[in-house]
């Protein structure tokens, strides 16, 4: 295994040409046809870990972009529980790189025996998980070596807006705006990584930190949470705008950087006003995303293009958290490459 | 103002009294005959903060005793964004102490305007929020002076359980269940008082945490962390046991303290399995719950009784992470009373 971050860093690297695999694939194009067959008027989602932060943007897209009612369902209600749900109406939408989750398989086979239209989004069109769902789609990412995910993470993005814009009429035009989306991926790497690696140093010490954002991008605060905690070993608190008002700004003062995701949609006033707040209490910003200069003054920016369409600002402002992840662990003397106590697939309960 | 935490302390004492008045009232009866009458087919939940914990204990509420899919819903998507959702066979409920929140208030506007049956459940009945619900149940738990939620979280949870189970046909034997709750919660309080007070200073200089908890505990693991940040400025986070495996196990270590939330239900192996990994990475384990006993060594345990009916366990669990947050504070040198930075009604987007 290459030491030092290589892993990690290539990978990212390689997330445009992930993204491509996938736009080539055609089977998002057949799960939507079945999809609009059976009409569901609920989507479940299920996942942990980076899918789950996925799942949080496939609510925004499937709202935004096929009108549906979608949610983050509870695993435990079902497969521990045993509650007696009707799963009759419902498209259920399982996430896992791996496919070997356990119980996302489990929550899979019940909904499925109920009458649920099901499939999987994976990378592993071999998995249980795969052979659970009626309809498979594989992210096509290639094999994902790094402990932290990257590029599955991302295509399971593009996966939810290509499929949610195919239900909704609009999958050509979005599949147009994924592959320019990819371009300026590729674009801002370079000009990001050097960014990195400037300002990771002066967060060496830090071991706890939140990371805001809202609407679409509440999936990015999970997913930059999840890379610094997992990376970086700091206890990151993934929050939306309204949540650091309702508590956790008692906790910030000097030492205590507010991580703000600011994209250039509906959602950017609430996330100013809760930078305002972070900043009256003197936390350190890194502002981040499409809007990131708007959030006024601070040394630490990491700005991202910004996609014609604005609920794919997430695959965008996803990039900053994981080359900054990478470059924190290295200015911690961790190896990014090798997280403590964890392994690639996630087989626990 | 009452100075060192006898606000919230005494507050913390009132919540038996408080839920016995909220028993009291018939109003959830009444909401409960419309609910059926319009038969909704999925319930959605609006809240922020210690609501929206308690939202999350609604989710398994409705599931369990109602056979309802209930889903925390995406208060951004409808009023921010303005995504075209389907409310016509959605049942809303909108949890808010004060009632003033404004998106809360709007999103409720919006749901009923689209056909939703609409329920405020909130301490003031002369509200925004109550005005703009087409049913009020009023939490009946007095005002609430402390910035900090208490008694209002609990009759949340109570309000929750009675209202699902009225739908679902077992309101009059939920009903003493929840009476009987709030004697074993009434009992529990000397003991668990003085054991915080003897646990909490080992913790002084603690400034992270995760809160774990799964099932119907999630919302306990989520309002519990809120007590920790907003109380003790120690930035708590509030985890799935599955969670804590994908990914934040890797920042645990000596320094970093774990609340475990362990009750006699289907979901304890989970949490069982979570503790046993943090314990191998050295961490300082704080096991509360009816299953206290059974998460192994530690000295620090914090037991609660088991209610006859078991998803009534999270109103029992809330209470050592209530009464360690008051004592926590005042072993950091904090006034329980005045958290940095908060205020009680928070009213930014």
């Amino acid at each position: 295994m290459a030491m030092n971050g290589e892993l990690l860093r290539s990978e990212i690297r390689e997330q445009p040409d992930a993204m491509r695999r996938l736009l080539a694939e055609s089977e998002i194009e057949l799960a939507a046809k079945q999809f609009a067959a059976r009409s569901p008027r609920v989507v479940r989602f299920a996942a942990h870990g980076s899918s789950d932060a996925a799942a949080s943007y496939g609510v925004y897209t499937f709202g935004l972009l096929a009108g549906l009612t979608a949610m983050r369902d509870s695993i435990s209600l079902s497969v521990y529980y045993g509650a007696e749900i009707d799963f009759a109406d419902s498209g259920v939408i399982a996430l896992s790189q791996s496919g070997a989750t356990p119980d996302v398989v489990r929550y899979v086979e019940l909904a499925r025996q109920r009458g649920a239209l099901t499939i999987a989004i994976t990378n592993d069109t071999t998995s249980e998980l795969a052979a659970a769902a009626e309809l498979v789609v594989q992210l096509a990412a290639g094999i994902e070596r790094s402990i932290a995910a990257t590029k599955t993470y991302l295509n399971e993005l593009a996966a939810l807006a290509l499929l949610a814009a195919t239900i909704g009429g609009t999958g050509d035009a979005m599949r147009t705006e994924l592959r320019i989306a990819a371009e300026l991926f590729e674009s801002a790497i370079p000009d990001l990584e050097s960014r990195v690696l400037r300002l990771a140093p002066d967060f060496a010490p830090v071991s706890r930190m939140y990371v805001v954002g809202r609407g679409v991008e509440l999936a990015t605060a999970r997913e930059t949470a999840l890379k610094l905690t997992e990376v970086c070993r700091v206890a990151a608190g993934p929050l939306t705008a309204t949540d650091l008002a309702h508590g956790p700004i008692a906790a910030v003062d000097a030492e205590f950087p507010i991580w703000a995701i600011a994209s250039d949609d509906e959602a950017l006033p609430a996330v100013t006003t809760a930078v305002e707040r972070a900043r009256a209490v003197g936390a350190r910003l890194i502002a981040v995303g499409s809007a990131a200069t708007t959030l006024g003054e601070t040394p630490y920016v990491l700005a991202t293009p910004r996609p014609r369409e604005p609920v794919l600002c997430p695959l965008l402002s996803v990039l900053p958290g994981q080359l900054f992840a990478w470059a924190l662990a290295r200015a911690k003397g961790l190896d990014p490459d090798d997280p403590s106590h964890l392994t690639k697939v996630t087989v626990v309960p």
